[in-house]
């Protein structure tokens, strides 16, 4: 008897690759697909991979009720539109999986900060366990809601609390430096994502404070114990996915945060610390649930630090089945891959 | 005292590319850059690749009155919606190089066919030279009104028009499966041009009978002398620029088709034919404004014909600028390059 | 107990794709990596995306002995240079799906003309099924010895064969147009396949008569039970993965053609027939060991039929671990996927 | 009558950018082009976009003796061998233009700490222009050979340059971030450089220490005037052009830096600051000669300059060629552009 899900916000890239890796979990069965403009549709009109029967499914709409027997719902609908459908799952008992920026904050002024509006729900924040897997395995059985991480936090913060936890890297001086595929961007038909606007170009944008620095520099508070001052330039390439993370960090005994993460992450499936010196690949990472890191020591008091995943998989989707898997007592990797897909 | 001209519809690629080609003229300037839904933004705004002070331009509404000064008008906008600014510039008293499938139909009924339509028109079509530059150029120095040619068309009648006045094709069986870059397709914002929903995929499109057809075989039997039965399938590539029309032939004597192509275009700079057994690609030509043309012959009665060039040159703004500068009886070649960009 | 494999030919693109799924298999086990020229180095220095253990595993040589408990070999190896790796696994009684082109004729005088080389083992060529496995299931379960299908052919046949069957098809007037990704044209150092040589180019090739064609042809006749004449047109494009193949074909009663191919994949899993009129797309199957198929009726005489698919997949990979599952007699999508991944 | 040059190293990404630049100089005559192991072949068969007569020409060898009248020698070979060729062309009583790193380091000792081999000919160095031509413009007259240089540090420097004159930057903590297209690696058949190894990839390189660090330093000094330290990570992307580097810089008075920049380049043709606060795209770029910055102030203390430019133009064959013109004494800008190609 498999345990019954719902996804909401299936229409877009994130909710494509949900649809994908959920519909053959072994454990979860898909019971409900929702989206929002592209409600009425079946899946074949709006996502062009699947095969039937699930290319045939018709999709709700994100207003409609959920059946009965689902349990958990993943959402990935735009921040703000989020928070009143998670809202409205817990309060229909319901566990939530949410993709959205909306339950990210522990400290609602920092989601005000970021995006601008007040939360509509503070209480919530409290007892949401943001879903950086490697670090949380053990709050996620209990829990009924999982902010899942962003893509750009993501593949910062695995690299960088651990650094931070060891007390050598300098706080108040981190510079980080991400590339991002186009996917992240989103799905929404935009002059600027479209392909001919695209391909061949590549620019840094997001500055003077892209929203994700929040959400960076409060988690390397509560999980790296250190108050951060991070400086955060993002840039959109040319790429469908993959994301690649470039830090670029000060601080002391250099040498030895090789094996800092290293052995932070030895038992660890979707985080690998390749050997010293080797700087990870999109290639490697993309089409798997893994984030590879790589260290390059420049002296004795600088060194360069790399954080690389998929986007959508370990940036999105792959970490949020990682996280449900986890919250039913799983093994974390059902239905995930630690190979990349390549070429 | 350089020639006045307006361009517009300015905003897609096809107007970013006449706006570039122009701008860099010896003996045209540019005094009126239109738009529609872009209008009253500055060029830098909607274009990204101009330098000042053409980047500080600001764009006029596509219904400004035109200044008197303009003798030449280029209009880029969708068909249907060009032929009315085209009549009023023609009232007007300007000259014009219409890029839309307005004015590329002698007879209306073949517009109303591919266009589902009636004409607005029908008594301009009489007055309006067809642009196939190569074919037409004794035509153009007295005409008031062009219409230039389809993308598809240019790559395929280049090549075909020769064979057909050849009377060794036969007419009633041509098959032609061509490959667009996605530029094609305009630059409206639409899901499906998205990078991420483009980048990798490959499609056919327009079957049964895309609208282009009428077009071929109107002039195939204007300019050919054929009538001519075409099957024509065109697919849409992750690409930007580069067209690439596979002609499947049946006929005879083919083993004489290809000196027929090389003399018919033994003096022209922008239409090539290449040597016997060599087949084109689209590095050799985007970025210039030559159509390559290869053969080869299977055997006595079947040759593969392939005609290849950039879409938005030859295949739109070059050959509207090749008409243009025949349309003042000046060299062809001015303002345009037979040297592909690469890499 | 899971069988165990060997995989010769380990550093393609091929090479990479078998090992990717079939590490993941539920059945097979992975006992045997070799390579020629990477002999020597580990997985994780010659393909990027594999995690440990995998990734550490070193790559013997090809000519190096088999561990005895491999039952089942694959071999992705350069045509030529197949057959005696081949030959002596079989001698030293393995099975083995071989992936060059060494053992898909059955007739040597078609291998001879196509790869200009008489066969080493033409005896052995009877004995051979070509795993075209939709067409094959029955034969497969017995054979020591079976030639995977080339890309080409196999875009080409799972729409082909069944309307030859039909009669229905004019088997002297095919004409195909097949465009592939780059990763068709294999992993050696050329220049002509350089990221910058690459991109953006679009191309013929192959003409007058692309070796693939006498493989079509044979099976047309095999299969088909018609003598064919293909006229084909190969073309390679700027992405890494897909294949489409457009066959323009003549007949009568064109408008049962879609029910023909309707009924005869109706209960397979990796052949699927869209709706009639609707055209496949490379999104729909990348990533899937799916080949889609369309068909277009132009008029009672004339249609397009499309055939598409994953070449690395369907088209080599893939169906080669389909072979091997019907081979042992197991469900013939045992570790292999008809969803595709996107974006 | 024009002057007589010569290329040397055509068969290259960047020596077809130079052919294809002078090629349509209106003062410059290409009189001899050469290549190393192409040398023998015609242009067509080596390079595909050129039109006759140009494609016809055959490919001299390196060795070859240059034609007496040929005044200027462009030389676009591999660093090392590179210097003993431009040492026999100045014997020889011409003028070069070296695009490689043979003549950049004023200091021998750089030269040998980046290259790895003592500088065959450092008595040169000293008569030697480093030709970041919007700084050196005063010194070219007379020259008798240019340092063309490198893209990265072209692509920092413009913008770094007037920072550091200003005192401002701190000197001592200099973070680079760069993104290369693939063109910048060179046209060497390597299997990490095919299409489907690299598309979809991106990965950092070079570090501890890329040896244009040893270049930007030296440059930083003899230009900028102050002892820098710079902490440089380049990147590849999959792009075929395109180069934007991220200066994450700290300093004072970072709000005077848009100004200082804006008001250094206010006359330049091929280096433009764009308004406070937008930042840079390739897309406006490539296929110019421009280098385009972008200043975003962080905070009194911290900003990210930008500096973006085509790797094979700005970067390489287009100043090597806003070089040579400034050599001549004519306008800087013959035959090159400042308006991109796009899309």
């Amino acid at each position: 008897m498999k345990t019954s899900v719902a996804i909401l916000g299936a229409s877009g890239y994130t909710g494509a690759e949900l649809l994908r890796l959920i519909s053959a979990h072994p454990r979860f069965s898909i019971d409900h697909i929702a989206a929002h403009s592209q409600a009425g549709k079946k899946v074949c009109e709006v996502l062009p991979g699947f095969a039937s029967p699930l290319s045939d499914a018709v999709l709700a709409h994100i207003d409609d009720p959920l059946p009965q027997q689902v349990e958990l719902v993943f959402t990935a609908l735009p921040h703000g539109a989020s928070a009143n459908v998670v809202e409205a799952c817990l309060q229909n008992g319901k566990r939530v999986v949410d993709l959205s920026a909306d339950f990210r904050h522990a400290d609602p002024a920092n989601y005000e900060a970021a995006y601008g509006q007040a939360h509509p729900y503070p209480e919530r924040l409290a007892q949401t366990v943001y879903g950086l897997s490697e670090f949380v395995r053990d709050k996620l059985p209990g829990t009924l809601l999982v902010g899942n991480p962003g893509c750009y936090p993501t593949s910062v913060l695995l690299a960088l609390v651990p650094l931070l936890q060891s007390g050598l890297v300098d706080a108040d001086n981190i510079i980080i430096d991400s590339k991002s595929g186009a996917s992240g961007a989103g799905r929404a038909a935009k002059t600027e994502l479209l392909f001919c606007d695209l391909d061949g170009g590549l620019a840094a944008y997001g500055l003077p404070r892209h929203r994700h620095v929040w959400e960076m520099e409060e988690l390397a508070g509560s999980l790296g114990g250190q108050t951060a001052n991070i400086r955060f330039v993002p840039h959109i390439l040319p790429m469908k996915r993959g994301m690649l993370s470039t830090l670029h960090l000060r601080g002391r005994q250099t040498e030895t945060w090789h094996g800092i993460l290293a052995s932070q992450f030895e038992h660890d499936r979707f985080a690998r610390v390749l050997p010293e010196g080797q700087l990870p690949s999109t290639h490697a990472v993309v089409g798997s649930n893994r984030c590879d890191i790589g260290v390059s020591v420049l002296d004795t008091d600088t060194a360069v630090v790399v954080g690389c995943l998929d986007n959508l998989l370990k940036g999105a989707a792959g970490q949020a089945l990682q996280n449900a898997n986890l919250m039913y007592g799983w093994d974390e990797s059902l239905g995930l891959s630690d190979t990349a897909i390549w070429p």
